[in-house]
């Protein structure tokens, strides 16, 4: 874990102890405290501002913000499901995995030259054992390759991060609401017709390449959302 | 309008007509253009960073970033609907306006001492004539003061902003799907049980403090939702 990211996690910690409940000590004391610089507080508090974990008054300092503490997911990260419900145990079933030939439609979608490899990816995500969400997605496999079943089995995400060293930068999320056909239905384990949260998801590297687009369908009884501003 | 404001109307006004379509001018370029300090330039880039128009690759610039020309809500903003769907013609129906005072859970809600004056509104908000949200709303009297049936039948958060120069800071939103009671269907014009997208909407001042809490219920139909992050 980087340095920026421990002071992330302490800073959580200090928040979710109750240690930290209003404002926040200065960025000297900061500096201080955990011994690093100040571009690494910086970084710090500036994640946390992004997260709705911290804000800022001009002139005052840095303050907690004290946002619901629910399961919601967190809408406009770019976090795959694995990091956006760490009190979860999240599993994965691959229902299909094969890959293609970026055709005329699917070229102009995924930003790449036509007969670009890509790989399609259907996975039934659970919480806890419970369907919560079907993802139907494409990855470029010029930007992500190698992947596999038993890489699409687990956090694709975590892959991409870890084993790539790859920089996922900002994300895209269009999403609106429909009622499920009877398939999605049976598979979520809901009735056809129910409502349900319908996610576009189109997710940049660091250096603006798309490398991700996902149509993902939630179970609206097991899922809440929740999106953070900051000014 | 302020100066930023008018560097990020043109900047965006120039991504409309195709002048930009890749990498921006340098800062120093876009300071000599505008005749701008360099804190001007830096503050409308970080507004059109985080509304997602434009993004950063570290060393080589500032890149125009290709969203959706689409009519999605921007569910990371802190605007209000008006601001929020700037092609259409909002016109809202308040259907319920009334002050009481906050009880015990109204003030847990409100983040308010118990009897702190609060205005309850009801409205309904149509785009180009057709029933998009239905909003149950509460502002906190003591830091919006002086409402009113005729404000709330236009644009509140303007009148927040232009005449009490209140300065809107963060919002957390919190959303889920639902399906439709049989009074909410008739008034968006919808079916009993169809699927609804419910948002609880907790709106700060920069100073922090709550001024508004809002549930909202947006016809599916009509409305599509967008949230864009950064890295």
């Amino acid at each position: 874990m980087s340095k920026y990211q421990e002071v992330v996690e302490d800073i959580i910690h200090k928040i979710e102890k109750n240690e930290y409940t209003d404002k926040l000590p200065t960025e000297d004391q900061l500096i201080e405290q955990y011994q690093v610089s100040r571009n690494t507080i910086r970084n710090a508090i500036r994640t946390l501002k992004k997260q709705g974990t911290l804000f800022s008054i001009q002139g005052s300092g840095v303050f907690v913000r004290h946002t619901r503490d629910d399961d919601s997911l967190w809408m406009n990260g770019s976090c795959g499901i694995t990091e956006n419900a760490p009190r979860h145990k999240i599993t994965t079933d691959v229902k299909g995995f094969h890959i293609m030939m970026a055709g005329e439609e699917l070229s102009k979608r995924m930003q790449c030259e036509l007969t670009t490899p890509i790989y399609y990816i259907e996975r039934v995500r659970k919480m806890d054992g419970v369907p919560m969400a079907i993802e139907y997605t494409y990855y470029n496999k010029d930007l992500v390759p190698s992947l596999d079943r038993r890489i699409a089995s687990q956090s694709i995400y975590s892959y991409i991060k870890n084993d790539l060293k790859l920089s996922i930068g900002f994300a895209d999320k269009y999403f609106h609401v429909k009622q499920l056909s009877a398939q999605e239905a049976s598979i979520l384990g809901l009735e056809e017709g129910s409502p349900a949260l319908e996610v576009e998801d189109y997710v940049h590297l660091s250096n603006g390449q798309l490398f991700n687009v996902s149509r993902i369908v939630y179970n609206y009884k097991t899922t809440n959302f929740y999106a953070s501003n900051v000014d």
